[in-house]
């Protein structure tokens, strides 16, 4: 009966680690987690995954980060925006001279062409966003400075 | 001790029916359930939420369907093609004059401009999908007939 209880106690903290997503835990992922985006555009550990490329039938790139927490990318802009897509998790989005949104599951940011902007994670629990970048005629991204500890910590 | 067997027991058949979605129980959904499509347009159950509105910024539009389990769209065309992002469940997806696909969590479905298409949920599972429609300045969407029993069957 111990083990009966010990197996059905150890299958039940399993599952609530993985609904509540505190403290750093694995957020429910729909994709793999993919390819760690380099230093010099990304503080922290962001996990990239290509979902659509790149071509001239659809100009629309596609794709999911997965941000550690306190992961954010680098101050960018997109020439023709970019429209984001928040599957799991909690995270911060900041349009420059604006103040730091929060944002959660289930929410979209949109980001009008070259307005510079960052996106990541808050600091105890990771963000899981998907990308949408429209109309990539114009290009993609234009990578800018690191966001600093002040700026991510600033309310 | 009998009591707390019971209760943990619970607690985890919970947590399993929730991560196995099958036999037409809820999936896992990022957005509400959104509004019942018109029937002229679909056959039994789905559901959509809109994410993002037509404008003339990202000429993209965004948004989530919910089928039910056999539910699935008529036939229809898009003037600049459509990307489909599976978040949960299994579905269908078939391009006219081609074998239908078996569609799962964490695939992409691409259909390119103006090509007959449908897309919906298998027999015993949901699907939960979200579209992106992009280039709108072309138009959206053109209905066509409804999937029949056979067109839905076939294998």
């Amino acid at each position: 009966m111990i083990t009966a209880v010990a197996f059905l106690a150890l299958q039940t903290i399993g599952c609530m680690e993985k609904e509540s997503n505190k403290g750093g835990s694995e957020l429910q992922s729909i994709f793999p987690k993919g390819d760690l985006g380099p230093e010099e555009n990304f503080t922290g550990k962001a996990w990239n995954t290509g979902l659509v490329a790149n071509d001239s039938i659809y100009n629309t790139v596609v794709g999911n980060v997965y941000f550690e927490p306190g992961a954010r990318s680098n101050w960018h802009t997109h020439p023709s925006g970019q429209i984001l897509v928040i599957t799991d998790g909690v995270g911060f989005h900041q349009v420059k001279g604006q103040p730091k949104q929060t944002i959660r599951k289930g929410e979209i940011v949109k980001c009008p062409p070259n307005v510079e902007h960052w996106h990541g994670a808050s600091k105890d629990t990771g963000l899981q966003q998907m990308y949408i970048l429209p109309k990539t005629e114009k290009g993609i991204v234009q990578w800018l400075q690191p966001v600093t500890d002040e700026e991510y910590n600033n309310q």
